[in-house]
Order: C-alpha cells, then sequence, then structure tokens
C-alpha cells in the first residue's frame, strides 16, 4: 500500500489559482503572468516577516476573486511556509475563518496541500479547499543565512528563495483536473551543504518519480511536461542523470519552477529559484492557465521540499528531503464555465 | 460547510498508541502509564535536538510493537513539531520508509495527525496511518526562550513543555473508534504574552467546543470527560469561565492535558505543561488504555496550538491559535483483539 497511488474517482479539479510576487520574480521571463507585485517586496509592512504574510492574504483574496467565491464557500485551508512556526500563514490567513490545516514541506507545501485537498474533495469531506503557500527572500534571508544587511557573498548552487505566495481553490469539478497522486518518503542522501539544496532533493524526486512510474500505469511519454519545484540548475541536472542510470530519460520533456522563474543569463540567481512560493507562482500563473487552455493536456507536478533547519545542519546533520507528485490533466469534458484566469 | 462535523463512516479506530517521555513526566501522577522513559532527558543524543528525533523514532517503533506490526504495513505518516521547520518529526522518522505528511499545529499536531489520519483511513485512501509529534523541554526553551544556561525566571503563568513523544495507529477497526471531528479555525484574541499562552489558547477551543455543540447533536452530559491539551491550569479556567459565559457549562467533566502530566503542588511546573508531546503522551498513555478497557466511554479531546514564533511576538504581533476537536468513543462491538496496552 505504501507505493499505492491516489486516485481521486469522486473528482479534485484547480478552479482557481493565483500569484503574487516581488521585485525580481515580475522582472523574470514570467513576470506577464503573475496576479500582483509590489517591487519595494514589502506590501506595505513595516517587516519582511509581515510582508509575507501579507501576500498570503493577497494571494488567498485574488484566488476568491477570480471565482466570484466567499470566504464562507471555502471549507478548509492547507497551509505552510518556511518561517518559524510556519507563522506567514497563520497570520496570513488570520483575517479568514475557515478551518484550518496547518502544513510543513517546505518547498513541497504547494504540492502537499493540492494533494491534501484532493483528498478531501474526492472524498467528500470538504466543497472546497484552499492549498496557501509563500516564501520571500528577505524573510528566508534573515532566518537561513545571514540578514541581508551582513551583504553575505552567495556561492554558485545556492538557490534564491523566491519572493511569492501562491492560493489554489480545488473542488470537484473544474477543467485543471488532479487525477492522482503520489506522496513523497522522507530521504536522505549525505548531503549537508545548505548551499546546495538541489543535490539534497533530487534524490527525493528520484524516489518518487521511480515509485510512480514503477507501480503506475503511466509512462513518461505521455506527459507534456514533468515538473519538479524547485531543484534549480544543479538539482535538475542530478534528477535527470540519475533517473537516466535507472533507465528513465525525462530529458525531453523535463522542467524546473526553479529555473523557469528567473533568467538564467539576464538575471544573476545562481542555482535558480526556491522556496515554498517558487513551485506555487508558476504554477499558479504559468502552468494552470496553460492546462486551462489545453495548452499542456497532462503534467507531472512535482514538489520537493528540504527538510532541515540551521540547528540541524549546524549540529552537523545532511538535509532530509520530500518530493510530492501531482499528475494534473486538462479535462476536455469540464463544462465549468469559471476559468483559472 | 464549515462547521460541518466530519463523520467516519468507513471507519477509523486508534488501534496502537505509543509515549515517551523524560523525567518530570515520569515523576509525575501520570509516571507509570508511559511506556519508556529516560531520566536523563537525553536518550543517548548529543544534542536536545537529537533527543526530540529520538523519541519520535522509539514513540513509533513501540506503536508499531504494540501491534506487532513492521514499518511495511503504514501507508502514511502524519507528523509535526514545535522546532523550527519540524525537524523533530523529519529527522526522527526519516528511518522509515513511509510516505511522509509534515504537519504544523503547535500543540494540536496530535490531534491534526488523528484527524488526517481518520479521514484518510475511513475514504480508503490509506489502511494504516501513524500520527506522530514531540516536543522536549530543552529544545524548545532554547528555541522559544533563553538556553537552560542563562537561568532565567519565569511567569508564574508560563507553561512547561513536555519532554515528550506519542506515536498512533490509525486503522479502520478498533476498539478506540474516532467517531468524528471538528477541525479549528484560527482565532487571535490580543494575547501577546508568551508566557500565557494557555489564555491566548482558550478562545480557540471555545470557538471550536461552541461550534460543535451548537451544529453537532451531542450534549456535554454525554461525556464522561472533555479534555484540551494544553491549557494548563490557567487557559483551562478561562475556558470554563468563557464557556459558562456563553451558557455551557463543562467544568464537572473538564481536564485538560496540561493539568494532569504534572503534580500541581509536588513540581514546581507553573502554568502546567504544554507542548505538541504533552497532549500526545497523556492521551497515550492515559485516555487511550481507559478508553480500551471502557472506564471511559466517550470523550472529547481538543488539541490546542498557539501559532506564534519569537519573531512574531518580538515584532509585536498577538498570539494565533488553533483547536482541533476529536470526539474518541469505547467501541464495545469491535472484536478487534490488538489492545492499545
Amino acid at each position: 500500500m505504501q507505493n499505492k497511488i491516489l486516485k481521486f474517482d469522486g473528482g479534485a479539479a484547480i478552479v482557481s489559482a493565483a500569484s503574487v510576487v516581488g521585485k525580481y520574480e515580475y522582472e523574470g521571463p514570467l513576470g506577464d503572468c503573475f496576479d500582483l507585485h509590489d517591487s519595494t517586496d514589502k506590501f506595505g509592512m513595516k517587516t519582511w516577516e509581515k510582508a509575507e504574510s501579507e501576500m498570503q492574504r493577497l494571494a488567498f483574496n485574488t484566488a476568491l476573486a477570480k471565482v466570484s467565491a466567499s470566504e464562507r464557500e471555502v471549507d478548509a485551508l492547507f497551509a505552510g511556509d518556511l518561517l518559524n512556526q510556519c507563522v506567514g500563514s497563520s497570520y496570513g490567513l488570520l483575517d479568514f475563518d475557515i478551518p484550518y490545516f496547518g502544513l510543513y514541506g517546505a518547498c513541497s507545501t504547494a504540492a502537499e496541500g493540492l494533494m491534501l485537498s484532493a483528498m478531501m474533495t474526492s472524498a467528500g469531506y470538504f466543497s472546497t479547499c484552499a492549498a496557501v503557500t509563500s516564501s520571500h527572500y528577505c524573510s528566508a534571508e534573515r532566518q537561513y543565512r545571514t540578514p541581508l544587511e551582513y551583504g553575505a557573498q552567495r556561492s554558485p548552487t545556492a538557490q534564491w528563495t523566491v519572493t511569492g505566495a501562491g492560493a489554489f481553490m480545488v473542488r470537484r469539478e473544474g477543467t485543471i483536473r488532479i487525477a492522482d497522486a503520489l506522496p513523497g518518503i522522507v530521504v536522505e542522501k549525505g548531503i549537508n551543504d545548505a548551499s546546495n539544496m538541489g543535490a539534497a532533493m533530487a534524490p527525493a524526486a528520484v524516489d518518487t518519480i521511480l515509485r510512480y512510474f514503477r507501480y503506475g500505469d503511466h509512462r513518461p511519454e505521455e506527459f507534456d511536461l514533468i515538473v519538479t519545484g524547485d531543484l534549480g540548475w544543479e538539482g535538475g541536472s542530478i534528477l535527470c542523470d540519475l533517473l537516466l542510470a535507472e533507465g528513465l530519460d525525462i530529458r525531453s520533456r523535463y522542467n524546473d519552477c526553479g529555473m523557469m522563474i528567473y533568467d538564467r543569463e539576464g538575471q544573476d540567481m545562481h542555482g535558480g529559484g526556491s522556496g515554498c512560493g517558487c513551485s506555487a507562482v508558476v504554477l499558479a500563473s504559468h502552468l494552470c492557465p496553460r492546462l486551462e487552455r489545453g495548452d499542456l493536456r497532462q503534467i507531472l507536478f512535482i514538489g520537493t521540499g528540504a527538510m532541515m533547519s540551521p540547528a540541524s545542519i549546524q549540529q552537523g546533520e545532511s538535509i532530509p528531503a520530500v518530493a510530492h507528485l501531482l499528475r494534473i490533466c486538462h479535462n476536455a469534458d469540464s463544462n465549468d464555465e469559471k476559468g483559472v484566469r
């Protein structure tokens, strides 16, 4: 049963998706796709942490507005972020009187929240669920590395934490169908360099992807896109190599949210994007609309999270990681008129 | 739908529960009930954080052993803790090749994990789920307040973080039935004193309990016990007063895991116990065996979590809180022979 692929026969679909980003994300190749941005990265707040919460509030409000829904129609929130004690979510969504399930999945949080939302709507526990997550470059630097004012130099493999929040609403019926899913197992392969999280997370993605193809009915060729979030350039290339060594060549259809969000040449972001917000805003702003239109017919979305803390690294531990997989399809039969955009 | 009480018609039951605690918990009134303890609080580890992870590993292993199960029989883990980035869980459960859903619910984590486990087994997604959580006095002091070596004085309402880990296995059939549940809404009523978390969490418990009796079919008189975890003496008395003002008198059947775990007179624990481990080990070691035997026929178990961080308090924010409710019953009809103890 541990390798059982979860089917959502009762129905699960992303009916609304919204994204809020900061300056560098807006200046990147997907800039035009995002719903809201603030080039000060502050969103009117006095601290970076409050700015992150405000992004979640804005993202969720925008997701509601896109389908003309009120908060009363949302039965459950699945939310989490990178900040200690996940305060980006608990404060950011405090305005909403909605049952709240707090998650911690690091950069896999969007995938984890969508998976739980799909399970809940398909099983009939809730009619409408929402998955919300965020990250903020400045709050993450202060917490994980060094406050910005220190001007510390970054290593070439270091990923850049995306300033962004994504919110998704999930119901039974809709054009962007969550067809099935495979939850990840926490794996750790000895990487203890927090400036190379892509390398730490790649083995988790390998584990989940191999299990998905081994125990499921699908082949890589069926997918328009196999997209991880967020391994970056270093981790993404490790993933492809490791899968190739297992006889699985996904290179022609592979991409990574951390590689898509910034311009590798034009923006000096080293290893690419990361953070809970990265895969969330790329899925919400870029992939969901393409799935909605049918430009993408079927994708695998694999959220990858590095589950260490600064304290665990200081104590000499390696980095555990997890990867949650979702198969998401354009549902041509859907007569749902309310679109993602 | 937001006040919909979740029914587990497909079946959900706690089939195994295990607890691991430290010195003061073992010396308290429930000392004899716990499965394992270490009076050094170190569990053979070099750091408090690693000791906390080790408690989770031991607790989950013990829960497996009680029903002679191997890790292969467990389809999903729902786990979280208080440490930054929830590393107590990600490292503590790393040995087990089991799909992992990371949670952050502060002291409500045991209730949140059990609720999600019950939803998953009842809906048929998984046959066996496990909910695991922990807290450690020394790792919590270092992170939230001051390292022990500072010898800082505690305020009278401050709660004592329990050193302990609890693990539960949930299947469809069993004597200790999880009958229904109501997830909590995050509320914040202006308390910003992190040394008085009971007062911050009481309004969340009030909200969930009132909604449960207002929208459900049950009355307080039906329950042998209405137990929160963990409001402590201060928060517990606030809860009873606030409910009384709403016309609901639960005092004769009320208790709190934070009040039960320590001897108020003999152990100088100020406000009582707290931490993810508190409600987990009291439920696992004391309440589950009584439910198994039928000494308790039906209880309401309300996990309460304070969702702030040291940074959010330093930035002048108040403390948001959440309370997840479970109705747990002795299932007289169960012919399951494998008991909790």
